[in-house]
């Protein structure tokens, strides 16, 4: 089944402020791929930090800031202990967009040469595609775009026929945030290590649709944002290889992240802190740990199956309006896009609004995407943990009255 | 009078949840210089906006996106109006430290070259002096260090002296976050003008304590963070002059900061847009709102006064203990630093801990400054606008007493 009821907790939604109307009406919050709506958890640790709590981290000799010292950290252990990974390899980061400049500015000038090739997708999102673009110019290297599959995955075979070794690094997303596919994860980390590139992995999408493990992935570098995990704005992840991380020049220079400061020449401590320049986002990372205790304790296998389920039923209920289009794979994470003959999606999406149905309507930061499917634009519904078959019945019924409006 | 009277509502200090000890005691919170509590109206603005209020910006069809939107920017401008400037002009970053990083990637790499030289101080924070290394060493630009008078300026006169037409650009701290020295801006500003440099000012100290304007100072950068600001982490703000920020490239590529991306090429949006890649710090910039709501309330001349007055109280005092070395001008915004004959500051910043009173104590990231005043730390007091005659009585009392264990 495919409601709330999947979820072991059916009276989640009461959870999140975010999903009243004004006027205490239930919002049908069909956005969540763009942000989450935040539990009152995080809120709260939120909150506290800010509060009672608050004080800076690293530097203060006094009891409080030692705490939250402390907190700070048992954040990036939270992380860490989330995706499988060692607390040494994850940094903080302002969101995934910048986890991706840090790999493309750092790892990327230091490894990328003229005659160098970067793999990327057709379906990434531009932040997966403009700073390779800017790194590519500053370096010479060439940029490839690997195809899609007719209903919109990722295109391994054509990848495996493509890859050169000439390639150093394959930049894919592990969700498409349009199309809701999945990537072959484990098959595209081998084939890029089979000619030697690094493998990145954008999980905006994953990291809150599915377990993570990054031994088991295989990849090289990882990146996900905090608002997307139901966790606050302003921080985000990035993973890596504890080798690769090590070996990588610093990018934003300043407090923190050195060792010895002489204006002849300054030292840099080991990473993570080395890519941590300044005050860090101290109450961002308590929030986020309190969210990832949150998403983990409904377990993420039944977040995967719920929202894929809500997806699935979504198309088929679709599938029924003769007017609409869907756009991706039958088998979503939880993500689906859609047209309407002859209603821009923007027009629908401002329908729906009257309706309290919130969808996202536009190129959602994938031009290249929008060139392959042939429009200007989709319509998108994505779901949440705190979705149901009422955020799905509601969309419907908005759909035929819009359709009714521009018959 | 410098306590608490000298400001319109003696009773401030209330509205501050972070200035109670776990057992609801009160807190002497004398590190406003590293990060300020927050008052109860930012805690309150951060929690709506995660809450109730919640929903992306800029790409949202449905009507809380766009309200959100309108709040995002309305901090914006709340920010231009703090501090005299255009909207166009204000670009949110993570802080002061992305700020300057901004400014020395995107104009630095863009204007700097072999033979140029950039001009700092002796006291200027890592924070302002790594990213002009890293620049530098990209560019092959050269930095030299302008000297300090014997209390601990920026020597104005020696700048004079030093800068030719091949520095292009002077990067100052506005206040010593160290000394509380306070820089003469505007002939700052003429000098570097004088041989065609650009001024950028490093705020953190002022932005929470003086009034600014822009014209006024007529600088061409200038940086501060929000949490020194009352306001949450996460955010800060990089202010360039209209012209300026509109010829420098990009630096962080990704989502929301283009025109249009294609593979073969992109194109970015104009100022601040360009600088701001991906999901932006949406509620702490709607936080930080509230911030400068709740200062200007109290207005930045009042402030000025008031910790300008506990400073120079705080120096009175310190004057009568034998074993007290001074550092920095008589005339400080609010910030004092010192040195106990026979303690290590960090000794006596856990004393002081055990009595409820918080000092840094360190190189408060500032090693040069450190080399110059020949000490490896110092201990630090610094005041904010909840502070009182009552903070400075508890550290004096507690300085006493680790006089008495040292002796």
């Amino acid at each position: 089944m495919s409601d709330a009821a999947t979820l072991s907790r059916p009276d989640v939604r009461t959870d999140f402020p975010g999903l009243l109307t004004e006027d205490g009406e239930r919002w049908h919050y069909l956005d969540t791929a763009a942000t989450a709506q935040k539990p009152q958890a995080v809120i709260d640790a939120m909150a506290n930090a800010l509060g009672k709590d608050y004080a800076t981290v690293h530097r203060g000799v006094y009891s409080r800031s030692a705490q939250m010292t402390l907190g700070y950290e048992a954040a990036r252990r939270r992380v860490a202990d989330f995706i499988g990974a060692k607390e040494q390899e994850v940094v903080f980061v302002r969101g995934a967009t910048e986890g991706i400049n840090l790999v493309a500015y750092s790892w990327g000038m230091a490894n990328l040469r003229e005659g160098d090739r970067i793999m990327l997708s057709q379906l990434e999102h531009h932040s997966n595609i403009v700073p390779w673009q800017i790194v590519a110019e500053k370096t010479g290297a060439k940029i490839d775009v690997c195809p899609l599959t007719d209903d919109g995955l990722i295109d391994l075979d054509a990848l495996e026929d493509v890859l050169t070794e000439r390639h150093k690094i394959v930049a894919l997303a592990h969700v498409s945030n349009v199309l809701g596919s999945i990537l072959g994860a484990k098959r595209a980390a081998k084939l890029a290590h089979s000619v030697g590139a690094k493998l990145l992995l954008d999980g905006c999408q994953t990291a809150p649709r599915m377990r993570l493990d990054m031994n088991e992935l295989d990849c090289d570098f990882y990146v996900f944002s905090g608002h997307k995990l139901y966790g606050p704005t302003g921080i985000g992840v990035l993973w890596a290889r504890e080798e690769l991380l090590g070996a990588m020049p610093p990018w934003h220079g300043g407090g923190a992240m050195i060792e010895k400061v002489e204006f002849e020449r300054s030292t840099y401590a080991p990473p993570p802190q080395r890519f941590e320049a300044g005050t860090p986002m101290i109450t961002e990372a308590i929030a986020l740990h309190a969210a990832i205790d949150y998403v983990d304790a409904l377990d993420m296998e039944s977040l995967f199956a719920h929202e894929s389920g809500l997806a699935a039923k979504l198309r088929d209920e679709l599938r029924e309006i003769n007017s609409v289009r869907l756009f991706g794979p039958e088998k979503s994470a939880g993500i689906v896009s859609f047209a309407m003959e002859g209603v821009h999606p923007h027009d629908l999406g401002t329908i729906l609004d009257e309706e309290n149905v919130a969808i996202r309507a536009g190129h959602h930061c994938a031009q290249p995407l929008m060139q392959h499917l042939g429009v200007p634009a989709t319509a998108r519904a994505s779901f949440g943990l705190y979705s149901d078959e009422s955020d799905i019945a509601a969309l419907v019924r908005g759909i035929e009255r819009t359709q009714k409006i521009f018959a």
